[in-house]
C-alpha cells in the first residue's frame, strides 16, 4: 500500500474507531435482543452457501454478509485495498495480510453501509438480495490457514488446581511459572470448526499399577475451556515484539476447545510434554471478533508478583472481560452449563504471551493461532476443565437426566460460548465452539 | 488421477524401480567421482536463478535439472501429470499431493533422460542450454512449504545420554521410552533451508544457584544432528496408518539441524516441553532424497525389547543405513569433524513414529515434517550433539587453530553431512544442511 494511502486509512481508523463500537448505532438488519452479532461486533468468517465455493462474510444479527460480492458490486471502492481478491479466498489469510489499518477500515465501512440511517446499501434490494443470507442457511468454515499453533498456560488457578492434583499443594506451580508464560507448540492440522464431530481417541495408556501399557480408546476425554487470538501481521526470523507493539500483530480471537484425553497425555507428556493427548482435535468458534470490537472491554490484569523480567512488563489495561460457559448436551437429555468462567482471569495476557513468544527471534506469521491455556477462576464452578471440575473425577457432575459425568461421554455434545457485556455498550458474542463425540472408530 | 493412468504409472513404477537405481547407469552430464548426485540419486529441490522465480529442480553431478522448463518442452507428456503446473510452484507440495506413483515415474522419467545412451535431451542442445545451471550459479530455497513440524526423540543413546546427565545412570530412560516413540510438537514456521544464518537467541535462563532468572543471550548454543522426513501423502482427521503402509506417506528426506539454546530449554522446558530453547531455528538441507533413491541401503533397526504393542510392531527392514558428519568451521580457523554417526542407530523407525503419530487420528498433511531427534551412536564421537560430546562442557572439544568448543561460538558455522554408501551401489548424497552462527541481536 502506498503511504499516502496509509495515511488516508489511518486517519480513517482513528476517525472509526470508537464511531463503530458506539453503543447508540442500528442497523438496518434486524437484531434480535441479545445477539451476539450487533452492528457493534461485525465479527469475520468464513462460509459457504448451496455448495458454492467458500468465501468471507461478516455476521450481523442472524444474517451473514457476503463480503466478495459486497466487493465485487463496488461497495469497498473508496478504500482502494492493494488487493481485492481477498474475500474470495477460501481462507481470512490474504485479507489478514493487508494490515490492521485495513482491518479497521474494512470494519468501519461494514458498520457504516449497515447503519439504520445510511440507504447506500439498506435501499438498494438487488445488492441485498445478492449479500445477505440467514445465518442457518450457511455453512462455516474454518476462517484461517492455520500456520504454527502454539498452547499457552496462563492462568494461576488452573496450573495450580493441576499441579496440586499431581504434585501436591506445596509444588502445585513449576518453579518457571511466575516467570514467564509457560507454551508449547500445539497441532495445527487438527484444528477444526465448529460442528465438526470429534472421535474419541485411541492410544496408549499405563494405569499405575500395571507392568505394561496397553492400547485402547481413552477413557478420560476431557475439554480445555480456552481462548485464542488470531495472528494477522507477520515477523522476520529474528525479529522480537515488544509489549507495546504486540497488539498490532493480533486480528482478533475466537473461542477455542483444545479437547485432551488425560490418560493418554499422562503417559506420554514426561519428558517433552503433550503429543496424542492433544493433537486429534481442537475446536473454535467460527467468527473471529476483532480486537477493535473488544476494545469497550478491557480491564486490568492480576497483579504479577514477582515483578517480571523487563522484556515481560507492560503498559495499560491488557485483559479483557469476556464470559465463558461450558455446556454439556447428552444425545437424549437436557443440556447442563457445567463452567462459568472468564477470560480476564488471565494471570499473563496477550502482549506477554506474544513478547516470550518472539523474544528469541521466532518469526510468527499471519494464520498463526495462539491459545490461552485453560481458562479457570477461583470458584469452583469456574474451573475449565472436567479434570478440575470433578477433580479428577472424585467428584462427579450430577446431570438433569440422572446420569453422572467424571469426564465426557461418547455422543455428549460440548459447547463453548462467550460473550462480553457492559452497561452502557452493546453485547459483543463469539457465538459458539461446539463438537459431539463419536465413539472411537 | 484416472485408473488406467493410475495403473500405468503402477507398471511403469515396478520396472523402473530398479532401473533408476542400476549402479551401472551413467549421465551424460558429468558426475564427478564421490559426488552425492550421481544418476541414481536425483534428489528434488526448489532453487532460482538470476531472480527469476523459484522453481522445481533435480541435482545431477554438479548441475541442476530445472523441471519447470523440462515440462514446458514437453519432456513429461508422456506422463499425463494431472497438474502440469506443480514445477513452477515455489514449493514442492503441489507435486508431492500428486501421489507415490508420480514421485516414481517422474523420477524415473528424469533418470531415462539423463542416462548416456539417450540422445532425447543429450543431443538437444537448445534444450540443454534451457534446462541446466551449474549449482554454483543457482540460490537454494526451502523445498516445501511445512504444515506440521513434529520432532521425536528416537535414539536410545541420546535419550540415555541426556537421561543420565539429568537424572542419573539408573533413571537415564523415562518410564514410557521404551514403550512408544516420544515426540512433541516443533516450530514450523523458523524451519529454514542451509546457508541462512542464525541469531544466536536471547532468552531467559536461571543458574542452579540464582534466585531469580535472568534475560541475555543464550550461553550454551547447540547443534542436535537429525534427519527429518517430508509427508508426501495426507490423512484425514480420525484416520490412523499402520506401519505396513507408512512408507507409502513418506516423500523423502533431508538433513536436519535442531539448534537448540540449553540454558533457556533447561529452565523453560518443565512440564511442558521445548518451546523457545528451540523455535528460534532449524536448518534443513536443499535436496529431499527420495524414499525410492535410498531402497538399497535398508538395514534391521535394533531389537526392540520389551516387545512393542502391535500397532507399532513392523515387518522388513524399515532403517536405513545412512552416514551423518557434524562439522564446526569457525569463522578464521581450519574446521574440524566433531561427531560421526549414523541414521541406522535409530531404536524407532519412521514407520513406527507416523503409526504412533497417527494412532489417535491425528491427521497429516503433504509437507509436514518430522524429525528424528537427535541421531547418537555407541561410541563417544558419534554423538549427535555438543551437550553429549563434551559431556555438559566438561569435557571441551579441542579445535585446529588451539582454540577450545564447549558450546557454538559466535560466527562459528556448523555443517551437517550425510550419504549411503555400500558396495556395489552408487553414493547417495544428501548434501549439507549449514549455518552460520551470528552474535545476539
Amino acid at each position: 500500500m502506498e503511504s499516502s494511502q496509509l495515511k488516508h486509512q489511518k486517519k480513517l481508523t482513528k476517525a472509526f474507531m470508537i464511531e463503530a463500537n458506539n453503543p447508540d448505532l442500528k442497523s438496518w438488519v434486524e437484531v434480535p435482543a441479545n445477539s451476539d452479532f450487533p452492528i457493534q461486533n461485525l465479527p469475520f468468517g468464513i462460509f459457504s452457501i448451496n455448495n458454492a465455493s467458500p468465501r468471507a462474510g461478516v455476521a450481523i444479527g442472524n444474517f451473514v454478509l457476503d463480503l466478495s460480492v459486497l466487493s465485487e458490486l463496488g461497495f469497498f471502492n473508496q478504500l482502494e485495498l492493494a488487493d481485492n481478491t481477498v474475500f474470495h479466498k477460501h481462507q481470512l489469510n490474504d485479507f489478514m495480510a493487508l494490515g490492521k489499518p485495513v482491518w479497521t477500515a474494512v470494519r468501519n465501512r461494514i458498520s457504516e453501509l449497515l447503519r439504520d440511517d445510511n440507504p447506500e446499501l439498506r435501499d438498494n434490494s438487488d445488492a441485498k438480495r445478492q449479500v445477505l443470507y440467514p445465518l442457518q442457511m450457511v455453512q462455516m468454515h474454518l476462517p484461517v490457514r492455520v500456520g504454527d499453533y502454539t498452547d499457552f498456560y496462563s492462568s494461576i488457578e488452573h496450573a495450580t488446581n493441576v499441579g496440586t492434583m499431581f504434585r501436591g499443594k506445596e509444588n502445585a506451580l513449576p518453579a518457571n511459572w511466575l516467570h514467564l508464560p509457560i507454551g508449547y507448540h500445539g497441532r495445527a492440522s487438527s484444528i477444526v470448526v465448529s460442528g465438526t464431530p470429534i472421535h474419541r481417541p485411541k492410544g496408549q495408556t499405563k494405569a499405575d499399577d500395571a507392568d505394561m501399557p496397553t492400547y485402547q480408546p481413552s477413557r478420560l476425554l476431557d475439554f480445555e475451556l480456552e481462548m485464542a487470538f488470531i495472528v494477522g501481521q507477520s515477523t522476520q526470523l529474528g525479529e522480537s515484539i515488544s509489549t507495546k507493539k504486540a497488539e498490532e500483530h493480533i486480528f482478533g480471537m475466537v473461542l477455542f476447545n483444545d479437547w485432551s484425553a488425560r490418560d493418554i497425555q499422562k503417559w506420554e507428556y514426561v519428558p517433552l510434554g503433550p503429543f496424542l493427548g492433544k493433537s486429534f482435535a481442537s475446536t473454535i468458534s467460527p467468527w473471529i471478533v476483532t480486537m477493535d470490537a473488544l476494545e469497550p472491554f478491557r480491564v486490568d490484569s492480576p497483579v504479577q508478583d514477582p515483578e517480571v523480567l523487563p522484556y515481560l512488563q507492560y503498559e495499560g489495561k491488557k485483559n479483557f472481560d469476556i464470559h465463558l460457559d461450558v455446556i454439556i448436551q447428552p444425545e437424549n437429555g437436557q443440556e447442563k452449563v457445567v463452567c462459568q468462567s472468564n477470560f480476564k482471569y488471565m494471570y499473563w495476557n496477550m502482549a506477554q504471551q506474544l513478547a516470550h513468544h518472539t523474544v528469541n527471534g521466532c518469526n510468527i506469521n499471519v494464520g498463526d493461532m495462539c491459545a490461552s491455556g485453560t481458562i479457570s477462576g477461583k470458584d469452583e464452578n469456574s474451573y475449565g476443565s472436567m479434570l478440575e471440575l470433578t477433580w479428577r473425577g472424585s467428584k462427579p457432575i450430577a446431570m438433569p437426566d440422572g446420569s453422572e459425568r467424571k469426564f465426557i461421554n461418547d455422543n455428549d455434545t460440548v459447547v463453548v460460548k462467550g460473550y462480553c457485556k457492559k452497561e452502557g455498550f452493546a453485547r459483543i458474542g463469539f457465538g459458539s465452539a461446539s463438537g459431539k463425540v463419536f465413539p472411537a472408530v
